[in-house]
């Protein structure tokens, strides 16, 4: 089949060489399931090595997993989750928080798809009225699904918030490698040193062929997990392969070079396009650019390139369209995309 | 690490080289995500090829999230799945059944892990009494969690008892390629062509890395299974790379191969357990293998090879212990434990 | 104990004599159980007679249940329900529509407490795309939380926006007596003849002691509203007893003689408020008055009566009061209050 | 309508006049909504006088409602709950426990509805283990469904057995007056006093309209209470109603006075039954009795009395038949039947 690269997702970026590489150096004998092998010891201990010695951490299959698993473990049904409106977790997993995790969402707007303090203390009411769900939850994400970040101290004054009412803050980090690598921070400086409780700890778009990881920070930590993992079909039984990608991710630094290249990409793509007169809409941190362009060069770009228009006729004439680097994108796929411009 | 093969489960097992050179031949650029991508298409294909060319069919992750979906695909969460005490769905896997497809289990002991029509009969009543969960489902496993396996007929006949009461039959296949292998039919022969109506198909005991799927049969067919895959978090972004296993297993007869190989190695075992007078259990027609041993021949053997003691204290100084082979045991590993025995 | 009588809740007013006697009148000899009964035949009679004769009809506790059995037998666990942000299915009752009816809410704000088209319709997106929540439901309250009615041709206008999508109307009719009192219309304009779907009918707020009804209309007809039903723990065993309330209520004119005395009452007390320079915020249509008072004259006014402060500081000194006018309010209780503005 | 009393079911059994009139009584003036009034501050004071000065209670609806919500509040979504076959929980609640309360449901056969601990101890396994539901509750049915009682000496045995292993034992008592008065013993004797854990207190079979209690004991006391009541629908808004009538039975005597009776009159009907030769099944230690019939005799029967069919063709020619008496059975009731014996 023809090999082609474009900015749909970086979903639609394979697999790194150094983790296929690794994994097939996993596939050698026996191993005990479910977790109970070396690869899996030696994933929690560098992800461990990441973001903190005493947090807890359970691999899963993927991002919505992730969430919902992480969610359940600290949530109960009559619990709700304060979270923005354009949040994965509200707009793109099927009703899986509410259904599998069991929460209720409340979605509130913003400008920029990053809550704040002020967004979010208005929905912080009913406590202890049992008509109420009580709130339970922040849950943000780091990157946002508008390729804005939050700082570490964005992050600790939410935190804060949450940890006044007797809540959590939740990161949907399915893009925190890029967060970091674009805040130029350790992946422990928006986790757990920034008081976040529980993250879905991304790798699969990072150049992971599958698997995310559930963290628990501090007081969070609880065997729960290990039957919600189960329960919600999130436990793999041959475990060492997704365990020898995230060995071979976060051992050493491969997760901050993919994460590196996919955003000197998009900065690039955002310079270029900014230099050719096109307007970039939210700024550009991590891994994804929003550009409104005339809806007659989204076709003619189209043609050419894969990406998604984000938001059809976001102005008179114009669309709001998405393209999202990756850790393969390459300053030649960029400079085409730029010269069409 | 070092290398070793035991007797403890086919989930122990690791991939099979053709296996892993297809998810490395898929790594190839960019491919839309979520299965918009040749390898899903092809792997569809294969699998339609094996269980019939009109059959619906949708990957997903692993055995749980298999069984999930498509018991919740098809019931409504006031209705019952009635299923043997020993099956998986109703001692394995921690609820989910109850919780993430919204089914009620409606379990009865069997002698041999199997149903039969006048197991199940009892159990089919108060249809239209709003009292009573409404009984929607059977489901068997092919092959049983004791080994033992379901003829065509058995199926069969299970299907005319589900479709006389408006109800489907559902089979956990997580070794159904061992079940044909064993009976020496078609995987469709023990599919559609015998009346079943969802299937669990599996993918990861017989030599794949990960993955399985969820295949519906005739009226079955519905919109509903994308829903239901997505929201209880079993649909693979880079879907790729688990087509392609599917293609590598299905395309061809890997699938048979690993299975035939792992069925004569535990028939070898069985036969050499016998032969020493060891008293074997139930019909070995797959891969796995139970046996009654003195206790102190447990722990000697439990020293030297890993494998489940399945039930202790089975009779007076006894225990009932499991033998699993897998696609890549050979016949120096059973005859080593048969020198021990 | 002392009685009084208040503008805290129509929920705070007691049972109707004519219900109480209904519910005593029924208590002779033994019926069946759960609605096999005389006078559950003559209750749903009379409620077709008011709501069209194929209405289905289901008697329940209480306005959560009758909500969340409604929606429950028309909504698949991932399908989704437009309302208003204020409204009760919301904000008030404790994420049953998640977690017991397992439906998604997606809330849209509102000026005045009602949807329009205008305002549903940017959240209709996503059909047949598996990530997204299918949206299945619009859900508007009659008469609203905040005292406003739909008239039948706003009812219509929602009808046809859910049906030309497939999707369905509901209505929490809580209070739909006062509506159609306030509006001067049958029960069945605002209902199954405006192109509603499904109906929760109130009866406690209008003076009964407990009871509602879900009434399913048209095609939206299903067997499956009984098991819901009971499966939501809202079938009564001894449901004569309910039955006979809405016999009483609605054999004749009682539930318009109920309405129209707190709709006058809730009128006389808004007129009386505006004369006496108050500002009230929403039209009263119903039985509901919102003010708005300096926060002096509610603490001085809230030592007297009984009445819940909606929006403490919804303006700069001033605080957001509703009052709540029922079927034994007097107009010596209203001008009571007007007295003390 | 005609007037008639039979054997069918203690719900078809009207409501007690002293009853009646407390609700009468209870209908004046205001009150406010919830449980905060008066009433409902004396009905769980009468409460805690039959059952423990430290017990928490919450008033429901029904049965189906008091199961779901104390299972609820006391266990999480991968928790397993033993319960005899034919448990109400199991056999007659359409899958709540499993949907609404989300836990598993382990079923035993029993002799004669009881477990005991020999029964319950092989379920009590996988503890810790993730791949398995979590055994959490042993729930018992005070009086079980075949009219058989618990002594405090086998309650407290099974209590002990959970309390082993760190579970809860949970009690269906809609028949529990039926129960104590059988055992002539009072409440708390075999609820707190005998290590029950959470109990559902029966009203409605004993001569109420409707209302049943969730009562939990000692660490099991919780705030999730009162939100898992809301969210579940089992909050009344004009709760005084429920409360007066527990008021009623439970300040005095009147559950004694009901339930005596309605066990005398099972007594007269069970001797006078063996007296004629009749084979009573199982022991008469509250109000149901169970007979085996020939079933030429039941069609007789039953063109002149109300009863159910149990068990049809539960030896040749003979059929398992169920007569339940009320609070208001008579002695001329029983005679009648019995002199059609």
């Amino acid at each position: 089949m023809m090999s082609w690269r474009g900015f749909g997702s970086d979903n639609h970026a394979g697999v790194h060489p150094e983790v296929l590489a690794a994994i097939a150096e996993a596939n050698s004998g026996h191993a005990h399931a479910y977790g109970d092998d070396p690869w899996t010891g030696r994933a929690i201990a560098a992800i461990r090595s990441q973001l903190g010695h005493d947090a807890q951490v359970a691999l899963v299959w993927n991002g919505t997993g992730a969430n919902v698993v992480g969610l359940s473990a600290l949530c109960k049904p009559w619990e709700s989750v304060v979270c923005a409106s354009s949040a994965h977790i509200n707009t793109d997993e099927c009703a899986a928080p509410e259904h599998i995790a069991n929460v209720k969402l409340v979605p509130v707007d913003t400008p920029d798809g990053k809550l704040t303090p002020e967004l979010v203390e208005p929905q912080l009411t009913g406590f202890g009225f049992e008509h109420h769900a009580q709130p339970r939850a922040i849950s943000v994400s780091q990157a946002s699904e508008l390729g804005t970040v939050y700082s570490p101290e964005e992050l600790r004054a939410l935190a804060n918030v949450a940890h006044s009412h007797g809540m959590v803050l939740h990161v949907d980090g399915a893009r925190i490698a890029n967060a970091a690598a674009g805040l130029g921070c350790s992946l422990a400086a928006i986790s757990g040193e920034a008081g976040v409780d529980v993250l879905s700890f991304g790798g699969t778009k990072n150049g992971m062929l599958a698997g995310e990881a559930v963290v628990l920070f501090g007081d969070e930590v609880t065997d729960d997990l290990a039957y919600v993992r189960k329960q919600s079909g999130q436990l793999a039984s041959k475990m060492r392969f997704i365990s020898a990608q995230f060995v071979a991710m976060y051992e050493g630094d491969l997760w901050q070079r993919c994460a590196a290249n996919a955003n000197a990409m998009a900065a690039r793509l955002a310079e270029g396009a900014i230099a050719r007169g096109v307007q970039i809409v939210h700024e550009v941190r991590a891994n994804e650019v929003f550009a409104l362009l005339p809806d007659e060069r989204v076709a003619a770009l189209a043609a050419r390139f894969h990406f998604y228009t984000w938001q059809p006729g976001a102005a008179p004439g114009h669309s709001l369209v998405r393209w999202v680097t990756s850790w393969d994108t390459t300053a030649e796929d960029v400079d085409g995309l730029l010269g069409e411009l």
